[in-house]
């Protein structure tokens, strides 16, 4: 019975995590988790699927080409989310009173974009979002600092910079400048600096914002300005200190600086950066962006901010908050360039060979003590060829096979086969585990 | 400027995990990756979002109810995925020569299925599974139980029991009985055991089945033996070894006892259970179920089978299996009632008063310290009022608070309150650390 085959094959911008991509994204999100917990976040999670009201807000009646929209079998009009924040600003609006604030809460899961896929980006990814809600104070700003950097310590990176900016500053300068109607786009054309450099955004803030070249010049000079973060507060302080708006973000900023600096944050992570604007219509205080030293290419690999009010369409309770979000992807990119994953991606580091074939129970018994001992043991399931096996092994990068034979077994011991040392070694059957582990660990 | 607000709701059959349900779910999913990797099952996922031909397979034309299915914005006929396995055999299809077998997969992530909302089921939820395939091997079937076996007591039960079947044994009984071609229907009337009880098996293995009542009760009488599994296997043997079929599922579920037995696996453990048949259409092999003994009425908490060739939709070449899929909802509803869920879901064991308001350098540095002990610390955003810091703190759970006032920072301690045990004590700076440790280890 001839049967026409179904080609197998995922949509455009999707894509499969096979082993070697899925078990690197665990370990990340398992060390974001780790690091989320130990400073009191606490997870939840949201359905993908909600009405398209709560996702679009006002825009409810609009079309948003990137959203996935439907109607669902009883005709609701539904999509699935594109980020976790709208959902979070639905959640807290119906569920906050419960758990009152300052709420910390962090939130790892799939969104849904149906942007044009290119250069790395998909149309399914995961997020990882961190924020504290229902509070003001500049403490929860100065933490979201901690966090990035105890999450790329974990994560094994060790040169990176986090650049900070105030929305404050930023909007007092444009208010001293006179340039106030002009701020969104202004703003707009600042933040693409890191991608078309200084003489894009000078033309830019001239065709897109209507500057003259003078003003467009004081603009970058400014968000140009280098130095350690000291200086460049106290250029800000004795430029335009006496702006109200710039006076209380520098306090912020100065605070940030030298709290994280007090509490035993390296010289040189914190790095104050006016360029840095980011989600004009969200971010209104403290903004993040994290750029790898090693790679500064990828762009910010974990970037966030302040907000006056995170669910305004939902509720009256007002909301202000702080977060980030983790580039989950760009990381995994980044930790591939910079050689940080494991080479193999064999979830357990022993095969046990499967040699004599009524001896399963054996195999299975000295593989569940293993185990017991915290050691991966994966017994192959066939009483195939010894050489086929540790061809096998090989394949999947297994450190140490576990060999036991006719002659072994009668004689109560195993063969241990370093695969990494190509070496092999005797053991007793009640020294096993001993020294399996002094091989894994040494 | 009044402002109408949207209504903060989830669909129906929908729901949020908030922090309380969240914690207890990554946690359950963080132990069952932790034991399938220690078998050296490795990670993969797939796309939410496939095309509805792959997901529907020769159904392609017809409308799935149960479906989430849509076009997307460049008009293709897309859908959610309502499993893990039709995309684990799309993925197989695709990449399985790339990986060799035999290939053992673990794979957890969201499913969707517009089915009526009812009784704790869920228009969208977690899946858990875990599968080799490649290889007709018992041994493969043997390890499910094992796998089984420590998923559970890896969660914290401890009386369960993992009932065994074999589609061979079922087919070859019904050969015997000349019932061959009823056997969908009476498999189909069978598997409803758990729920209709024999009397209701009999009413539909008459009406539906069309079987004599001496028929009927015969396969009843069968499927009702009650015995160790080795008590069942002999009277099997004596009555209908001579089947063939019978004969080789006998054969199977022998090694399968003796072998789960010998390797360590606890008397009682493993249940022959002639009444599971499951999914009929797809299972051809070994078939498992997993119950409670404390809380049978849920039903089973880990079910799956062998089957012939996973992706014969997608490809030509053979792939048989064997795997199974662990209930997440279930067990967090069973570990619920069976108060094996912690009672805080503080994700942090510390929370750090936040006092002096210009000490909070000194706060961020003692939870830093707290943190790279692997103590988890949260530090309040707030100089508030020790008062209300601390209600925070037994509201959310924390088990210690550590203060320091104008005092104690001037006299190089902290008070450290045990909120659980109600008592307090002063603790040198330096001390701090190993006290912490030493409470919360206690």
């Amino acid at each position: 019975m001839a049967q026409t085959l179904i080609e197998p094959r995922t949509l455009r911008g999707f894509r499969d995590y096979p082993p070697e991509l899925q078990l690197p994204r665990e370990e990340l999100l398992a060390k974001a988790r780790q690091v989320y917990r130990s400073y009191g976040y606490l997870p939840m999670d949201t359905p993908a699927l909600e009405y398209a009201e709560i996702l679009l807000g006002k825009g409810g009646e609009e079309t948003d080409k990137q959203l996935y929209r439907f109607r669902d079998h009883g005709g609701r009009d539904v999509a699935l989310r594109f980020d976790l924040t709208v959902p979070f600003a639905r959640f807290a609006a119906e569920h906050i009173q419960r758990y009152g604030t300052p709420f910390r809460r962090y939130h790892i899961g799939p969104v849904w974009r149906g942007e044009n896929p290119q250069r790395g980006r998909y149309r399914e990814f995961v997020q990882c979002d961190f924020d504290t809600i229902g509070t003001t104070s500049n403490a929860a700003d100065i933490e979201v600092v901690f966090v990035i950097y105890d999450l790329l310590r974990t994560l094994g990176f060790e040169r990176f910079q986090v650049h900070v900016n105030h929305r404050w500053v930023l909007n007092g300068l444009l208010e001293e400048l006179g340039l106030v109607e002009r701020t969104v786009a202004v703003l707009r054309a600042l933040d693409k600096y890191g991608k078309i450099g200084r003489e894009g955004v000078e033309e830019e803030l001239r065709t897109q914002a209507g500057l003259e070249s003078g003003q467009a010049g004081k603009i970058l000079d400014l968000a140009e300005i280098r130095g350690s973060p000291a200086e460049i507060l106290e250029h800000l302080e004795k430029t335009f200190g006496h702006q109200v708006k710039v006076a209380r973000g520098i306090a912020c900023l100065r605070e940030l600086y030298a709290v994280t600096r007090a509490a035993g944050l390296p010289e040189g992570v914190v790095q104050l950066d006016l360029r840095i604007a980011r989600g004009l219509d969200y971010y209104t205080g403290t903004v993040y962006e994290t750029f790898l030293d090693d790679l500064p290419g990828i762009g910010s690999v974990c970037s966030g901010g302040r907000y006056d009010n995170l669910a305004s369409l939902y509720t009256k309770q007002v909301l202000p908050g702080v977060g980030a979000s983790l580039g989950v992807d760009r990381l995994l990119a980044a930790m591939q360039e910079l050689n940080l994953l494991p080479a193999s991606y064999a979830t357990a580091p022993v095969l046990v060979v499967f040699f004599v074939a009524d001896k399963l129970a054996l195999y299975m018994e000295v593989a569940g003590r293993l185990r017991r001992a915290g050691i991966g043991a994966e017994v192959y399931p066939e009483a195939k060829k010894l050489r086929e096996q540790l061809a096998y092994a090989n394949k999947r990068g297994h450190r140490l096979a576990v060999i036991g034979g006719e002659d072994e077994l009668t004689r109560g011991v195993w063969q241990v086969k370093d695969l990494r040392a190509q070496s092999q070694h005797t053991v007793a059957d009640a020294d096993l585990v001993t020294t399996v582990q002094r091989i894994l660990s040494g």
